[in-house]
Order: structure tokens, then sequence, then C-alpha cells
């Protein structure tokens, strides 16, 4: 969210700037969903959002400047990782949303990575918003570890969580296999027995 | 390779079609490399190769043609698994090779995955290929067994195989990560941990 300031009505949290990248950023979600980047260009966007172009080409510039402005959108959401009580259970659900995210159709997750392909600026908008979830997730790990889940362990928090999603990710967007429903789960259930084993202990010597 | 016919000297291995062939799907490659998906035409492959353009468009008619024969050339290729002689060392070795055609500049194998998010066909190619590359794998995890580095387990190959390489997809490919030298090891390792420990068990009664 950029910071409210107190020079001007119009930049508000709520205000009509506020509003205006609201539809703006809706139309941009949908015109990916069912068109795809390629089909993706500010006339579209201003006429379904119902905005004036130049408003859309003075404040977004290009597509370029829509795909990270919705991807820094995401990034502002109140998202929360997942907290079911078990590594397992959490690992697991968040291989479910990212799986659902991937197979609802039209997706705007995957429109948004075939878009990363495209555009360098989407490709780092996207690659920091996903460091930043990451992160957000450390504290499964730091949780587990609490509920001594992961006993005598110096788990690398990332290892284990790139480890645990990497599955979901590969199968659905560079293999295109079909969905699997027993994915999610499967993915997670091997990277904590793997962790549990050893396999993300943070190397030689340097911190946990 | 397309079956040697009688039908003409043209069509034998090594004669003139073949050599067209090879000269074009170089020029492909290269093109690829240096400017990726959105800088291949066929009159630059054409130009490139020292081959009539009207032979190009003849026989492979749009750049989606020419992307599905340069993915069935690789599938082609001479390509073996590893035999290292132990699970891990051969899990290993894969995702170094996976490794290292991503992060080699300019990559082939990157400019090939972008253009799959391009081309339908070359979608479909892509995934035909990988589809086969995992069958082809499937023999590290039987030779594991055989020697005894699964015990009593009814291994699913493919899920220890696609868990084993996904992080090193997921970590160059996605999230855009530099290069960790460590990770086509680790990812291995802790494949190999998690299948010890149960993890990719064929599910309830249905066959190894």
């Amino acid at each position: 969210m950029t910071e409210p300031t107190a020079t001007g009505p119009d930049r508000r949290p709520g205000g009509r700037t506020a509003r205006v990248r609201a539809q703006v950023l809706d139309a941009v979600r949908a015109e990916l969903a069912e068109g795809g980047y390629e089909a993706l260009t500010l006339e579209r966007v201003a006429a379904r959002a119902g905005v004036h172009r130049a408003t859309v080409y003075r404040r977004w510039r290009d597509v370029g400047g829509l795909l990270v402005d919705v991807i820094a959108a995401a990034g502002e959401m109140d998202w929360r990782p997942p907290d079911t009580g078990s590594l397992r259970g959490d690992l697991t659900a968040l291989n479910q949303e990212i799986q659902e995210s991937l197979v609802v159709r039209p997706s705007f997750a995957t429109a948004l990575l075939a878009a990363s392909f495209h555009s360098e600026q989407a490709a780092r908008a996207q690659t920091a918003l996903w460091a930043d979830r990451y992160v957000q997730c450390e504290v499964l790990v730091e949780r587990a570890r609490e509920r001594g889940e992961l006993p005598g362990l110096r788990t690398d928090a990332r290892s284990l969580l790139v480890a645990a999603t990497a599955p979901v990710y590969h199968q659905l967007v560079l293999l295109r296999a079909d969905p699997d429903p027993d994915l999610p789960e499967r993915a997670a259930a091997a990277a904590v027995l793997a962790a549990a084993a050893g396999a993300f202990t943070a190397g030689r010597g340097d911190g946990g």
C-alpha cells in the first residue's frame, strides 16, 4: 500500500485515486485471465475499467507498469501462511492454495507467470513477491521447531519450503501435467520426511 | 530420427535433406539463445543457415514448426541417464546437467522454456520431451531398488524423480534465484532421504 499522505484528498486510501487503481487492476486481472499477456493493452484495460485512457497512460505508462502494479497489489494483500497445527498440514494447505491458483480457469496466476517470460519488469516484480511469500512462510518451520517436530535440527527454512512447493509448480507450470489432487499432500509429506531425516540442515558451522 | 527410407537419395541420413535440417536447427538454436523467441523469424533462420527461405517455409511452415522440430531433435539425441553407482549420485548428476543447461549463457534451454509460454505447439513438444526424459530416468530408481537402496519399498519412480529435480527448475526458472552450486546435490539428497523414509511409496494397494 502506498503511504497515506496529507498532500491531497485524492491520495487518501479509499479516495478517488485508490478507487481508480482498484478498478484498473481489476480490469488487468480480468484481461490477463481471459486473454493472457498477448491480449493485454492499455486501451482494453482503460475501456474495461471505465477509466480515461489518458489516466491509465499517465499513471501506469505501459503494460509492464500495469503488471508490476498488479503484482505489487498481490503483495499488499493481507495474506497469511496457513496454521493447521502441524508442519505437514501447513505445507499441504500451502500447496493446495498454490495448486488451486494454478488450476482454476481462467487462472490469473498462470497468466502472470506467462507474462513474466515476456516482461523483465513483470519478472522482477513476480520474483520479489515470491521471495516475500517464502520469507513469510518461514514461520511454519519456526512453529514446527517449537512444537518439537524437527528435533535437534537446524533446518534451513527456505530450502525446506522450496522443496515442499516446487513439485506443485513443476508439475503444473512446466510439465503441464493434469492436476493431481494428491500432489499437494504428497509433496508436503515428502519434504517433512526429508526434513526429519536431516535433509535441510543448515550446513557446516553457519548459523541455523 | 525420421525413419530412413529408400524413396530417394535426398532422404537418406546424411543426405541433403538431413544436412539442411541440421543447418536450419543449428540456426534456430543460435537465434533462440541470442535473441529469444521474440526475435525468431523464418527469414533470420534461413539467412543464418544459408538455406533458401522457400525451403524453410515449405518444410517448417512457421516459427512454431521450427520450435517443434528443434525440440524433436533434442528428443532424438542419444541421451542417457547418469549411472554413478548410487541413487544420490545419479540424481545429483541429473540435477547438475539440468542446472548447467539453465545457467549457461546464452541458454537454449531457457529460451525454449520461454518459447513454450508463447506457442502452444512448442509447449506440447516440450512437455512430450520432458515426459520422455522422466520415463528414461525411471531406470535410476530401478537400479537403486536392485542395489537394495530402497529396501522393501514400492517407490513411485516418477514422483521421486520430480521431487528430486523440481527444486532446480523452480529456483532457476520461476524464482530466478542465483545459481547455487550446492542445490543439485541438496535436492537429490533430500529426495533420497524422503524416498528411504517411504515418501514416494505407491499408494494403497495399486501396483508399484
